[in-house]
């Protein structure tokens, strides 16, 4: 199970004053803490400073990679963005994101595959906010025909099935679920990743939700998660489930991760 | 989801010292705090005391219907005890348990049949534990003929797919989990039922893996538990995965189980 830290986010208000006053003290000390709680790659987003997001994006990045060694996830809608910050990051980054449009795939898909980097792909198409399992199944495919066309193999694509909230609609998590598990089945070299907070948007409990949602996923076929990995219990709840679901030879990492200390 | 409270066990040495004390008191007190926090049924074992098994079973359901109204599962190995249970319980209860074993079902299935009760079905043959999905589905299969045979409809069969300890073999979890999906795929008019406890034996953090494996098994299709609702977080979890799995219109019964009081 990949765990991308989700932390490091403009839309958070001390992210984005951090970035606003380039104290590189507090994003490092964000990117130490995700680390330690078990991320081994953290997601880095710019997008709440819309006219300044691609050279902010750049200084997220080299401010990171100043403090860790895992690889980042890039995260913005604009392509000029993402290509700025592919260039300046060591290693292999996992662009975030295509989606089922067009322009964007035209925009961003060349930067892929040139640079060699995987990439997210929310399974979301011109008509917008997928709602079935089968409006998503249709994004997933179209996607796959413009990934291999760009020359992107299939074993770098990380499906993001779209989870929307389920206060607003009772079907979503049955939906997603039903998606991934499909997913998996039609495109097996492909990986699924999953942002998990909309969820439990309005209602009470929200890290629960959370947690039993990562559950089933997990068990559906998801093998990578955006998440905050400090949330009490995360850590533990993916040794648990990566345990039963016989990831875990002997237990060793789950005993590691849960034994009294 | 039909949670049967598991803590009216003569496993436990409380339960077995209040059985020999006739202490009443005692056992209703266990009955009315299950309810309270959310059983539908109630277990009722009295195995540990070999010699006088089959009254006290019978003293324990007049005890425990005499407290509350919920239906009973008798819980019993001996087609004696649970033939007496049957007798004397008040309703429709679950009877608990035949196997794959033909002597127990020809023992226990003209009890079923005649009184209209439901009945567990472990899917465990004469060769002893299952170990794969396999195994399991072909158990499956067996006691399905034979409970056709004795006439007791599918739809009052809950099948127990008979969880072994993941320290022991780190595949039983998903192996179980395979079971649960296909039995309820290939026999859709039958329940899957299923007790927890057996999941964690000699790992630490037994409830987070109790609770992780019950909301996998929910996705899988189980419709029926045998746990102890008392537990700190059982409920919650049961409503997050209810509500996650489409089975809670408007997330009404999770947010009045969650809300903040």
């Amino acid at each position: 199970m990949l765990i991308v830290g989700e932390r490091i986010n403009s839309t958070r208000p001390k992210v984005a004053q951090a970035l606003r006053a380039r104290d590189a003290a507090f994003i490092q000390d964000e990117a130490r803490r995700q680390v330690a709680a078990g991320a081994q790659m953290l997601d880095v987003n710019a997008g709440a400073s819309l006219t300044t997001e691609p050279e902010d994006l750049v200084w997220l990045v080299g401010t990171v990679q100043g403090a860790t060694d895992v690889p980042l996830c890039l995260d913005s809608p604009r392509p000029e963005a993402l290509r700025k910050a592919v260039e300046v990051h060591r290693g292999v980054p996992l662009v975030n994101s295509i989606t089922g449009e067009r322009a964007r795939q035209e925009a961003v898909l060349p930067v892929v595959a040139e640079s060699g980097a995987s990439v997210v792909a929310l399974v979301m198409g011109e008509a917008g906010m997928p709602r079935t399992a089968e409006d998503r199944l249709s994004v997933a495919a179209d996607i796959v025909r413009a990934v291999e066309k760009a020359g992107v193999p299939l074993a770098r694509v990380y499906f993001d099935p779209v989870i929307s909230a389920l206060a607003t609609d009772h079907t979503q998590g049955r939906e997603v679920l039903e998606a991934v598990a499909r997913i998996r089945r039609e495109f097996p070299s492909a990986h699924v990743i999953a942002g998990l907070s909309n969820i439990g948007f309005g209602l009470p409990s929200r890290r629960l939700l959370n947690h039993t949602f990562l559950v089933m996923l997990m068990a559906a076929g998801l093998d990578a998660v955006i998440a905050d990995p400090t949330t009490e219990g995360f850590p533990e709840t993916v040794a648990a489930a990566e345990a039963l679901l016989g990831q875990d030879e002997f237990c060793m990492a789950y005993i590691s991760r849960c034994r009294p200390r």
